[in-house]
């Protein structure tokens, strides 16, 4: 293989994907099998040329892509692939680094170390705290409970309004979950929580629905005297926390005992990049250190794969350091800050609108709305606009009542795009 | 940033890296901190050009890269990121995919199911299996023995010389693991399995110490009568079953509940895809399945993410779906092949030569052997060729007595390379 040429073909086509995903459909137009029917029953029997895996690229896959890259993407939360983060991904593939202890790859675990320290000081944390990257918020929230239960067994306390995974991982450590119910604004009541035999209070600062914010300075001082593990799920809204003036949102964080934050959510990172840190190092590592004999060796330090399910790390830091060096403190504020400009100005288009009514604060990049009119009727008005493939939103039920919600935050959108998303919601709404 | 221009220089950069890594130490020959100490404490203010980051790869952190892309690392096992692999993942980066849901990607989640068929159709597996792709198999086996706890709780049966995430996640799931011993070529013994209580036990198809095979067969035939789920970790063998002649490994396999082999092992793909299959889909499902409200879709397809810990996966199956592709059956067959080839040829230097000794069988592509002498005279020995930078082996403990190993299966690796380690490992000894 020409990896040369080949390679040139693949930047092309990255490069002119990313050029002309405005016009692509921001969701998917196919039906439940339509890719799966499109491809052979069985692997070729010979090796074929690099160009056909790009052709079925273009024509068998890319239908069924819904573009997270497109500007017209506003659901769930909206990401982008930052240009200099798909190039540290090339350059991470090349090196193919496999970080299952130190000598393995010294630079993969000391730059992780490095850019964890780094991007702490750009959100405003206490120095020292031990960070590593993880794949996934899912698995860094299953860590920071199983350090938990290492620390005092019990149960789990988080708001109705955390995100699946705490459940997830309590279903897995075999810890009782109880949801604590939340105020008028979505926020967990701190005087509702029952922290008598409890592990760990599970905090959201951004959650998944409305991006309400839990008030850590009340969690964290009611565990304290408790001896009781508080985490907190930053994964959406924490990268806004390079942003000084939304810091109100991270008002206690010195008194938290771990916390995650998704780069690839906010911060510009391609998938696979979750920030994890936590105050108390040695009840995470009791919960996963395993050293078997095939990797035991003479270096003196301590391996990332003792505080983590994973024992093989893929080069994750890179991806980070790249963003972080090429955006600057200065362009990752740029990039949250126009986000949020965006969301505020749908906000302000829909509050003016006879016959559309807000749902939530909008503290950050997401805007719960509805129009009035039945649940059915929201959820059809949903339906119909993803349908156009013009704009793709989602939604979810607060207090019972089907809602949309339109997340800005890809760094390439305009506020052409969120008004294309208005006009298709209008014209579908009529 | 100029996506074209940058990345041509990214791309540039990879080919150069692969055409010179023969030539770069093996093991990274720097000291604990020397990476962390040649990089600012803090990220920039202002963003930087990308040629600037090119510049500290190649400064800073090369020097403390382990070059696990170098036909000289025989360490471990020996993995290959190839050429088709690399440029997928530079096709993912682009495509920026988050698999949440069915929706969220459609040709992710299809193009996983059947990429899955065709590898297990390739590795000689039944048809029918539900196969999904996870990071690694760290995570895989987490999820299997959830399941097999969801089926049936009970206490977890493997061999001593099973992998340590077997621990670890009986661990995590609060599952009692009892060691059964070996035979004398490392194999567990189904008889000494105690079955009673049990709800797992987990058989090693080329374990990491010496690559020997559980007997399946014998063990399936023990479990199902005693209902107790047999998962098969076959992380780094099981990608050689794409050769017939080597399926005698794979006996009794039609018979387990799960099975978890890494195509980012030995199958050419980069780091991050490890397949898994299970014969019972629904308990698997039944340990993980949660949907939130903000999830909820009129799609009538059951998504990945209910079969997993993660919810956000990324294109993984792209990079593999590529390299069957470029590779077909016959390419693949031909690289697993030759790396025995090779591995045959190390071994027969080392039974051939006075001095050294052969310490385990070698059904794959590695060998365990060690110099006449004591343990550390051979932990000197190997740490001396290591440092040479001309070959980096692991070593390994059998039977209480340290033993090194040389693992092959670098698809770029010749019989000078294999040549290469076996005059330093001499030269040292000397």
């Amino acid at each position: 293989m020409a990896l040369r040429d080949d390679g040139a073909a693949a930047l092309d086509w990255v490069a002119s994907y990313l050029e002309r995903v405005r016009e692509l459909p921001a969701l998917a137009q196919v039906a439940p099998g339509d890719v799966r029917a499109a491809l052979p029953a069985s692997a070729p029997e010979h090796g074929e040329e690099f160009p056909a895996v790009l052709q079925d690229l273009d024509e068998i896959l890319l239908p069924g892509i819904t573009n997270w890259q497109s500007p017209r993407f506003f659901a769930y939360f909206s990401t982008t692939g930052s240009e200099p983060a798909i190039l540290a991904d090339l350059l991470a593939a090349g090196l193919n680094q496999v970080g299952i202890l130190w000598r393995a790859s010294p630079a993969l675990q000391e730059l992780e170390e490095v850019t964890l320290a780094w991007l702490a000081e750009l959100l405003g944390l206490p120095d020292g705290w031990h960070g590593h990257l993880e794949q996934g918020a899912s698995v860094a929230t299953l860590g920071a409970l199983a350090a938990a239960r290492e620390a005092k067994p019990g149960h789990v306390l988080a708001s109705e309004h955390a995100h699946s995974s705490v459940e997830r991982a309590c279903r897995l450590l075999g810890l009782e979950l109880r949801k604590v119910p939340v105020d008028d604004e979505f926020r967990l009541r701190p005087e509702a929580l029952e922290l008598e035999g409890a592990s760990a209070v599970v905090a959201t600062v951004g959650t998944t629905s409305t991006t309400s914010v839990d008030p850590v300075a009340a969690v964290v001082e009611r565990c304290a005297s408790a001896g009781v593990w508080v985490h907190v799920d930053a994964a959406y809204a924490g990268s806004a926390m390079v942003c000084p003036e939304l810091r109100w949102a991270f008002e206690g964080i010195e008194g938290v005992d771990s916390l995650v934050v998704n780069p690839h959510k906010w911060l510009l990172v391609t998938q696979g990049c979750s920030a994890f840190w936590t105050q108390r190092p040695e009840e995470l590592r009791a919960a996963f250190s395993l050293v078997p004999e095939y990797l035991r060796t003479s270096d003196e330090v301590v391996s990332f794969s003792e505080y983590s399910v994973e024992l093989g790390r893929g080069f994750r830091a890179l991806k980070l350091w790249t963003v972080l060096r090429c955006y600057g403190r200065e362009g990752l504020q740029e990039a949250i800050r126009k986000s949020i400009a965006l969301a505020a100005l749908f906000e302000g288009w829909v509050r003016d609108e006879p016959g559309w009514e807000l749902c939530a604060p909008r503290p950050f990049s997401v805007v719960c709305f509805r129009r009035e009119g039945s649940d059915q009727e929201n959820e059809v008005l949903l339906e119909r606009v993803n349908a156009t493939g013009e704009a793709f939103l989602s939604g979810t039920r607060l207090n019972g009542r089907f809602v949309l919600r339109l997340a800005t935050g890809n760094a390439r959108q305009t506020e052409d795009d969120v008004g294309a998303a208005w006009e298709v919601l209008q014209r579908c709404a009529r």
